[in-house]
């Protein structure tokens, strides 16, 4: 059945994401690399490779616990652009504003998107700004787009998942969505729940470094960490099993998933990453990650197996399995 | 004095919008190619030349004579990227939309932009979709960036027009921004204002072909050809001197002006560039331009001079000077 109209869900990164794209958007662009669905698209110019990415942001509140839009949208595209291997080198940032939108606060932003372009090592090097009338936007939409390096021997991608590999997540999960969820809702009971919003080239550069046996990297922003193990299960046609007891949550973020409704499993997070390593380097991949100022909480969470292939299971905590799906229906609008 | 609020003008791409990114943008983001204000950066990997620009699209309405936002927001960041003799290669699509706008709508749009992007023999390589609730976002807003290469030789760009160039514009001005009046303000009259959207990478790599005496590459977009020249003066250092009898201007486009009070030379285009050439390339990189589809009425408007450097002059019809400024207030907004 067609929607007819397009509604919050197809912005959600989840089921109906994925049919708008591939209904809509694949047929028209006819892009093979497009159509692989990865977080950048990977070519190559005169013999060198390229990583290429975009994202807009269109967070809601702008400020939020730990972050704000600006920086969100420096360290998001840095993380897409670095999820093939990729060394990322240049950004640009497109910003539409509405009249009337305080300086004070775009000062704030701006001074935030230099600063994490700083600490992140890369370059804003080019940049537009869109002004509408009071009322045609909601406050600032910032859209980055980011270009990285790639060595010419990776390939990294959601197609390369192998039987056997192990699933590393490189710290807590659902921080992100449920800190903006709780400024959002004017939550303001005390708590530690700060958005996780990171850079993850280094930690990615450091981990490529020591292994040569790293096949999969991807952020699980939008949909979390269940919708994102689904795309990569589908693009490499393989069964993933993670375990419930490995989930690394946060006790508060448990607790406010808990009080609202929310899976943990399927709340964005904007510093995380999943990596798919074959087992004999698990080890010393795990070893890298943690010694990231980003990557301390770290755990192998998973696995990839024969069976079920294109699926995602959860072992649960008694011991049962049930089935990760996609996430359908729009649980965070406005997470990123 | 300084304003508190964004004002529609800061988008104006005029005074105002040079003013705050002067003021906010560049001292956060800190960085020689962005303070350049070129329409791309241009950089070097691993020696490789290339060009990076974005752009967002944020014009009312959506459809408009002779177009619609999604061919514009191709044929645009296509042209910003060309503008220092890039061949553009590669584009990213951002895209944000209201909650409940038409799949009707979305689909003409995304098919225009696939069309475009063939016609201009590019590919969209990565991209990305965010819905927002009704009433946060008017209808749709496109962000695209794109990539290009840059023959290493080359050096075209704001800072290098000479005393002495010729400046040719490759047709008509001020069609889009009327076209978009005339749509927007209902007017129904009969009427052959159409946009002049269109790609200008091949009519740039022809002229490149037979001339390497060409300085200076702009699209004057929004702000018109006054306010591009005024950048141009600005950044080179130099007089220039355009004559108002030269300036192509079709009927048509003259009568609505005149009737609604708006200056051509302040008018947006979407498909047509100024070239600085050195005078003895002026005739066959003319007559190169007029080769294209989209070069027929190119011709001469000025000449770049050594009087009153960083300022632009008109001679008038009666023979007399005025001082061309940049375009102050936003006459257009949404205009691209």
């Amino acid at each position: 059945m067609k929607d007819k109209n397009v509604l919050l869900d197809h912005g959600s990164g989840g089921k109906r994401s994925n049919m708008m794209i591939s209904d809509i958007i694949l047929p028209a662009f006819d892009n093979p690399m497009l159509a692989a669905l990865n977080d950048s698209a990977v070519f190559e110019i005169d013999g060198k490779k390229l990583s290429f990415s975009t994202d807009s942001y269109v967070i809601d509140p702008i400020f939020f616990p730990g972050g704000n839009i600006g920086e969100l949208a420096v360290n998001g595209t840095i993380n897409d652009v670095s999820m093939c291997g990729a060394k990322p080198l240049y950004l640009s940032v497109g910003i539409i504003m509405e009249e009337g939108f305080p300086f004070e606060d775009l000062e704030i932003i701006i001074k935030s998107m230099g600063e994490a372009a700083k600490k992140a090592g890369i370059q804003i090097v080019t940049g537009d700004t869109k002004v509408v009338s009071k009322g045609a936007c909601d406050k600032i939409f910032i859209n980055t787009s980011g270009i990285g390096v790639v060595d010419n021997n990776l390939n990294i991608n959601g197609q390369n998942a192998r039987v056997g590999d192990k699933i590393i997540v490189s710290g807590t999960i659902a921080d992100h969505g449920m800190a903006v969820l709780a400024k959002r809702e004017g939550m303001d009971f005390d708590t530690d729940i700060v958005t996780d919003s990171a850079p993850l080239n280094h930690m990615i550069s450091d981990m490529l470094e020591i292994s040569s046996n790293v096949h999969v990297l991807r952020d699980p922003t939008r949909g979390g960490v269940g919708t994102t193990l689904n795309e990569i299960a589908g693009q490499s046609d393989k069964g993933i099993l993670i375990y419930e007891n490995k989930l690394p949550v946060k006790d508060s973020v448990k607790a406010i998933c808990e009080l609202l409704g929310f899976d943990p499993l399927y709340v964005a997070n904007e510093g995380k990453l999943l990596c798919f390593v074959a087992e004999e380097d698990c080890d010393k991949v795990l070893e890298s990650i943690r010694k990231s100022e980003f990557g301390k909480d770290a755990c192998v969470i998973g696995e990839v197996v024969e069976e079920n292939p294109g699926r995602v299971f959860l072992e649960t905590l008694i011991g049962g399995r049930r089935i990760i799906d996609m996430l359908t229906g729009e649980q965070l609008p406005r997470i990123c």
